[in-house]
């Protein structure tokens, strides 16, 4: 703003708010006069939330998910089957698996991928944590849920490696066409793999 | 989430995120992990300014801005021009046209239109102390930059009817092609209205 028309306090807000993913300096402003008109319902309790967050949210030790009891949610539900590691780039990941809702198994989150490049090696990730999960017995199965990127992939031949004198079956996800996609906006990799792991009907 | 996979901290979190104009439920867990990862530059932050905009915030008691003073940083500001008021139908207005930052004006702020279906008259309306204030003296323009829609003009039309004893001159917006627009994306209202009020080079 050219000139200031409302308190530092709220500039501020704005400010911040800003930096939320999703909104931008304008849909913050937005976003800041529908908490003002709202100060009671969504204010009030969004102030008091991240507070609370902020006081209790960590990383689980175990598995690399956040939450707020360590270990995590995840670690301690004996509903789920802990012998099943399901392995992802991060926490985003993991959320989108469990709303797929397909597996009842456990998680460890490698916190990215290796990137020589950008100066990520193995012991930037949470590698040797899993490995030590795997060594400590009892795990039969880690599913390597990475990113179908250049990186995951290359993650995923690592750990493959680190585990090879490990008793554990080690699987991926499926490469195919999407659920819902149309085959004439896919590219040629996904087309191919499609093609090659072809069901019988 | 089918099951519970993080706290219920965080949980409540994303549910608040959600209801903030810009984020839906899935970037609502985008934008509370984001503020996991960056606790201390971001979540701590926004939680304290969130806190204290809640504590501050009013509505100015003279032209309906928000600010967490009373009058407002624009009703007290002595390099604009007091004696012309815009008005609009909401603070976002306000704040919309102070960043175009070509009037150094007083505002008001009416808090809405006229809306009979909805049960909205006068009276709802920050209408009587728009009058007051013109009634008070000293101001030589009303500047009436509400919406090109039916209500906001009703409203406008409303506005002038009340005000045509005082001896202000009630101005409008003009109506014409946007800068940057295309002709042939335009409606025919839009058209018209250009063509009428075109200007000589």
């Amino acid at each position: 703003m050219a000139k200031r028309v409302t308190g530092p306090e709220i500039e501020k807000l704005i400010q911040l708010l800003a930096k939320v993913p999703g909104l931008g300096p304008r849909s913050a402003r937005r976003a800041a006069l529908h908490l003002i008109k709202k100060r009671e319902q969504l204010m009030g309790p969004l102030s008091l939330a991240l507070g609370e967050a902020y006081d209790k949210v960590k990383v689980c030790s175990r598995c690399g998910n956040v939450d707020t009891s360590d270990p995590c949610t995840v670690c301690t539900d004996d509903r789920r089957d802990q012998s099943v590691i399901i392995v992802v780039e991060d926490v985003a990941d993991l959320w989108a698996l469990e709303r797929a809702g397909a597996m009842n198994a456990a998680y460890h989150v490698l916190g990215g991928t290796l990137s020589p490049l950008d100066g990520v090696g193995p012991d930037d990730l949470n590698i040797k944590s899993l490995i030590d999960r795997v060594s400590e017995g009892g795990i039969r199965e880690i599913i390597l849920a990475v990113n179908a990127t250049v990186e995951g992939q290359a993650t995923a031949h690592f750990i493959t490696d680190r585990l090879s004198d490990l008793p554990v079956k080690i699987t991926r996800l499926a490469h195919g066409v999407p659920v819902g996609g149309e085959l004439d906006y896919l590219d040629e990799g996904t087309l191919t793999a499609a093609l090659r792991a072809r069901t019988t009907l």
